[in-house]
């Protein structure tokens, strides 16, 4: 069996935190400065591995094997949130640089193909999930134009300035790439709350996210009587416990919803509010379930202006986003994987949270994989893992990618 | 029997609406170039009605009659809110004018001193009520050295550049002044639903602001499932129901709360609330009351403390204002002159908002009467009052006022 190096991998690993490294954490926008100084080191690191590097036109960074035959990617994203923690995307990124310097070293699995991958922009600094939407074959020049940072920064200029505005991007190689792994940490607290050291992934889930808007009529809040009132935010709040009750009935353990921002207009407290904003996302595997909590939120809605004073409209805020289920045959090596090096410490169970696996499952099978973060903390400068769990992550996931590549050199012979 | 001027009375507050005219409405922030423009046009009526008129060092109008014996003060503010409707105070102050020429031209009651009031910043542009709290003797020192307006311009700075900071302040005058009348339109719909036209005001509520704090743990909400959830914004929700229902047992008809403003932080669809702001005012005219309500939600706090997950603090914003009660002798002058002049179409009632009265209560007995709001609207341009009602209103204020005077001349002789 294929064995990885525990210290190479974890200093490698805490490198890359150096780029950005703010007390615990990482501010490693995508394409700021720090970010692009990380991505020549990888790619650094990639040619050290004997990978085929180059930082693509988008930003993001490939290393290509130079064997031949089918090849496996693996890869995550290397650019942190705003206040971001260590190993969000970038633990699967250097798990992948590790696994291919791993089989490349052992005679059984020298001969198999593994490519590397940081995408860029996973998470929205400009336009999220950008590097796995171009290595699909999305078209994103419009992206490219339109999006600015929060400092109205162009994306456009700053891959101009930073000199990879002008060169290929890379892409989906057909009958080549055979398959995707993303590794990653859990940034929930599942894991941790059933003991386990690794969750192999069924599904990221799909989510929906809506405005219910509420009005009413504003009044002075001291001479307009209880009785004659059309309070838009006591509307607002006495609707959330018919929407928790119809959503349970709907439910099941894996499915949440989350009443994130709420605006009373004015938001003076000497005023009876005349209009209530509520800001709604609910996720789940499950499309059909999906659609049916919005559906049951119509019927409510439709409930609710028949029966007055208050009147609610209900819109979507953004297109859905489908679930996208995980490749069944991947998701499997995974768990053999896990019950060879980690017997009974593994779980399936969805993922909660987007990944650019779910773009790359649109070109070719995919699949993901998680261990346990601490705390359930992930966006946050305290976000950790277990150094143990960090490296069994990794044997897992080689074991895994050994088996992935073998299968399909079996197929081919 | 005295009999007001309508068209005088009309055509004076019509002129007086022109400053500051904003369609139908009126922006007269105190102490701003219009306002100031108003009071001296104010002041000139007031001596072309006979009275001794000053504006005073915080920038008071005061008309002082030059008859001898007790004197009644009638009077409102001529300040609005920052989108005020014409008639907010301003009708007051006219009402004032008005009775003091109706009383003068009438031999029976021209020997009656009526003293005629616009305070100011009663809407607190700067500082509110500064007009009434500088006439019973408050030190408004402080008020005037530290206050601002939302454009940071400062209160001190404004008089001096007005050429009235240097002047004396008005101030009442034990022995002469014997009681103050404010009329006021309603600013609350319950005249109009019952179909009334007068108000005799049994008391100016008390208030209480109050702020809930709730804190959870904020999370992620794609992978955070909902059983583990210590959701701020949830807990909120929840508690809102049982506060409604603690105070239903204590309210009475009169008795008004109001959530007037929810934060959840960090105010983000994706992210579980990890703390949530509830700001809180409620209004009786029974200072018990008050007090039962601010017990019962203290109460229900340490039940939900005591419960858990979410912790919850109290906190109060702004010291509690007392409710006040208008003198018993004085609101029944005016029901008597309600009776007199529209018989069966009054009816005694709380204020819900706060007025200068409440503060002249403090240094002698007051009292108020109210004319129905169109709509129950104020603090909006759209404001109004029937021309019929504000006539009315002012012929029965005249009428109480001059048995007023009448019995004080009466208890000397």
């Amino acid at each position: 069996m294929v064995k990885i190096d525990p210290d190479r991998l974890l200093t490698d690993l805490k490198r890359l935190r150096s780029f950005g490294a703010t007390g615990p954490g990482v501010v490693r926008l995508a394409l700021s400065p720090v970010d692009l100084a990380s991505r020549e080191w990888l790619a650094g690191r990639m040619g050290e591995a004997g990978l085929d590097a180059v930082i693509d036109g988008v930003g993001a960074v490939f290393g290509r094997s130079r064997k031949s035959g089918p090849a496996l990617v693996i890869g995550s994203h290397t650019d942190t949130q705003p206040t971001g923690g260590w190993l969000d995307g970038a633990m699967g990124v250097i798990y992948g640089l590790e696994i291919a310097r791993a089989l490349a070293e052992h005679e059984a699995t020298s001969h198999l193909a593994v490519d590397v991958a940081s995408w860029i922009d996973e998470e929205g600094t400009f336009s999220g999930l950008l590097g796995s939407r171009s290595f699909v074959g999305d078209s994103v020049d419009e992206s490219i134009r339109d999006a600015t940072n929060r400092q109205g920064q162009r994306l456009a200029d700053v891959l101009e300035a930073a000199g990879l505005a002008g060169r290929p991007r890379v892409r989906f190689e057909p009958g080549r790439h055979v398959a995707y792994l993303e590794p990653h940490i859990e940034q929930g607290g599942r894991l941790e709350a059933a003991g386990k050291s690794i969750g192999v992934v069924t599904t990221i889930v799909g989510l929906r996210e809506l405005r219910l808007r509420f009005t009413g009529q504003r009044n002075h809040a001291g001479t307009t009587p209880m009785t004659i009132r059309r309070d838009a935010g006591a509307a607002l709040v006495a609707f959330i416990p018919r929407m928790n009750e119809a959503f349970a009935r709907l439910a099941d353990a894996d499915t949440v919803w989350t009443v994130g921002r709420i605006d009373l207009d004015p938001g003076s407290l000497s005023v009876v509010p005349g209009a209530a904003d509520m800001y709604l996302q609910f996720r789940d595997a499950n499309a059909a379930r999906l659609q049916a909590m919005q559906d049951a939120l119509a019927d409510l809605v439709r409930d609710f202006n028949a029966q007055g004073p208050v009147s609610v409209e209900l819109t979507t805020i953004d297109e859905p986003m489908q679930p996208v289920t995980m490749h069944a045959a991947l998701a499997d090596h995974l768990a053999r994987a896990a019950d060879a090096v980690a017997p009974g410490q593994w779980i399936r169970m969805p993922s909660g949270a987007a990944h650019d696996a779910q773009v790359i499952a649109r070109c070719m099978p995919a699949c993901m994989m998680f261990v346990p973060s601490i705390g359930g903390v992930s966006h946050d400068f305290i976000e950790d893992t277990a150094e143990a769990h960090i490296a069994l992550g990794c044997q897992v996931a080689a074991t895994a990618a050994a088996a992935m590549l073998q299968e399909e050199w079996a197929k081919r012979s």
